[in-house]
């Protein structure tokens, strides 16, 4: 087991799972944390969910990542230390932490209360602190977070199926809201039926927007219609099936980050219609502007959300029992879930058991 | 000069220019309207504006041109005659007439005073008229169309110059309008400094918008700075300028239609920045996903207005006395015309003085 150089005085000893290269492999890994400073919260570590993005940025597939690398932005915890200016949190609330952990708070994104887009936006992990270290994720026991950049779980949301609402969640979320898709006279399609899309139907449903899972095949037909309560199931591959539903859409978010064609996507759209990019393909789309031009449609991207906005989503879930499905594994089963989970095996997300399971890996 | 077969009973005979063939090239044309509907108004055609579409059409390089072809939608004339149910215009009303000249009324889009929208919009020229006869455009003596299609002039409006408004006018007018971008606190792109480009200029700086022209050389700056009254002129090919404008806008209208990146003018937006494609360019669009998540950027396209709006922005543009650029000339001047738009050649659109000359040309 190794030990992170450079620790400072006053920092807290921490424990979590690293990849130590980009083979992404992880194995037991000790750090340190700083100080809860004045407008901070230290938070335990209760589950961190895995989301795809860890898996790119264990193999460095985005070419950004540094090693050694805790992921995890997935946090549900429980506030263990609160620094003395800190008046959202009493010790003991349970709260979750989601993609990022600090921004600029000076620029219009931050001002509006989109510090999702802000450009100085700091990831949870992997992401550079202002004193020049680079941030450990929720693969660990605990985490030390400015408490602007969390926010309260209500008891009535349990814990583990919550954790993945802090990425996966607010990303489905925000776009519904943003671009006007919430609500009972609209129809959006859904494209991908995997970590994000299960809880963009029940987010959808729970709006009163009439949803249709759009897939490649009929796998999850039966899961989108019975278990998460779709309008529709549209298989993308068949022809027939596409032509029937053109212009009937109001919006379509796709979650889907492997590269595949959007141009029949766009067919599908009504007049003044969205197509939401939420995953970030290698290979630029390529658009006819004639498509976009005929219907006034439109593609966007959309990033998380913010802070405001995530406590909103929280809360809106816990008021409509919205959750993720979810399969709680234990730390050590991490690597064998992370190849599973590159194969599209687990339905719908994997939740690490941390506060249980994690303290047995040290040796 | 030949005479089309097949003109109907009661039918009124017409001149206009046509061409005969994809050359493109046009010669005088004798061919017939309809009787005059009950809900129809014929105008007699004063001015027709050149659109960069015409030239398109007359040499069928959207593959769908049916000769003989009289083009012209960017028509004002002077109501000649009204059917027995028109309530909106009266006999000499200064009317004018733009892209479309009917579609379905019946649709979301027609519904909601989207007419453009509509899938069944039939165009003003080589359009399919439900009688199943192609529609002949305003390079001609008169027009026949139902009052819903047509909008009145202010008699304020300067005849000639208000005739580019009804195609590049509302082209530009709308989407400012229904994409946020027209207002005090917004700044605004516009790329390419054409017959639309430089309406565009104008109807920004009426809404209090800050606008940019951006393009491809410096030949233009003077005409946007001095005498359109532009804020700004960024040369897309400055890597230095571009740098410097990186995140300032909070929308681009491209009216370029001939193909070119539009990554570098993503760079260009704000956070929640719009880039509107008016230019059915040839080539698909490369579009990073990234670029777009980034900052929850769009690319939408938009094509003219309905005509409410369109009547909307007649009256915005006589209220706040805005006006084409234009160079007026003589019906036997157009082939001329057109050769010289093909070129850029034009600051920034020819009219055709029909009234005055066309009659000239019928030998």
């Amino acid at each position: 087991m190794e030990r992170l150089s450079g620790e400072k005085e006053q920092s807290v000893e921490a424990f979590g799972w690293a990849a130590r290269d980009s083979s992404g492999h992880l194995s037991p890994f000790v750090f340190s944390r700083r100080k809860t400073g004045e407008e901070e919260v230290r938070v335990k570590v209760l589950y961190c969910g895995i989301c795809h993005s860890d898996l790119h940025c264990l193999k460095n597939e985005w070419h950004s990542s540094t090693y050694p690398l805790v992921p995890g932005h997935e946090i549900v915890g429980e506030v263990s230390e609160i620094g003395s200016k800190v008046s959202k949190f009493n010790l003991g609330d349970k709260v979750g932490v989601g993609c990022i952990i600090d921004s600029c708070r000076t620029c219009q994104s931050c001002r509006e209360d989109q510090e999702n887009y802000c450009t100085k936006a700091v990831a949870t992990y992997n992401g550079v602190h202002h004193d020049g270290t680079i941030n450990y994720g929720g693969y660990s026991d605990h985490i030390v977070v400015d408490e602007r950049y969390a926010v309260k779980i209500p008891h009535t949301l349990p814990l583990a199926s919550a954790a993945p609402l802090l990425c996966a969640g607010i990303s489905m979320y925000s776009p519904m809201k943003y671009f006007g898709l919430a609500g009972p006279d609209k129809h959006i399609g859904i494209v991908g039926l995997g970590g994000l899309g299960h809880i963009g139907v029940r987010f959808a449903k729970a709006f009163g927007t009439k949803v249709t899972v759009i897939s490649s095949t009929t796998g999850k037909s039966k899961d989108a219609l019975e278990t998460l309560g779709a309008d529709g199931f549209l298989v993308s591959t068949d022809e027939d099936q596409m032509k029937a539903a053109t212009g009937t859409m109001d919006g379509i978010i796709d979650t889907v980050s492997a590269s595949h064609s959007i141009s029949p996507l766009i067919g599908l759209l009504k007049s003044n219609g969205k197509l939401v990019l939420l995953g970030a393909t290698e290979k630029p789309f390529d658009i006819s502007a004639f498509s976009l031009i005929l219907g006034r449609k439109s593609i966007a991207g959309s990033g998380i959300g913010g802070m405001k906005e995530t406590q909103e989503m929280i809360d809106f879930a816990a008021e409509h029992g919205i959750k993720a499905e979810i399969e709680i594994i234990s730390m050590d089963y991490v690597n064998t879930a992370i190849d599973r989970l590159a194969k599209g095996d687990v339905r719908y997300r994997f939740v690490i058991d941390i506060a249980n399971t994690l303290a047995a890996t040290r040796s």
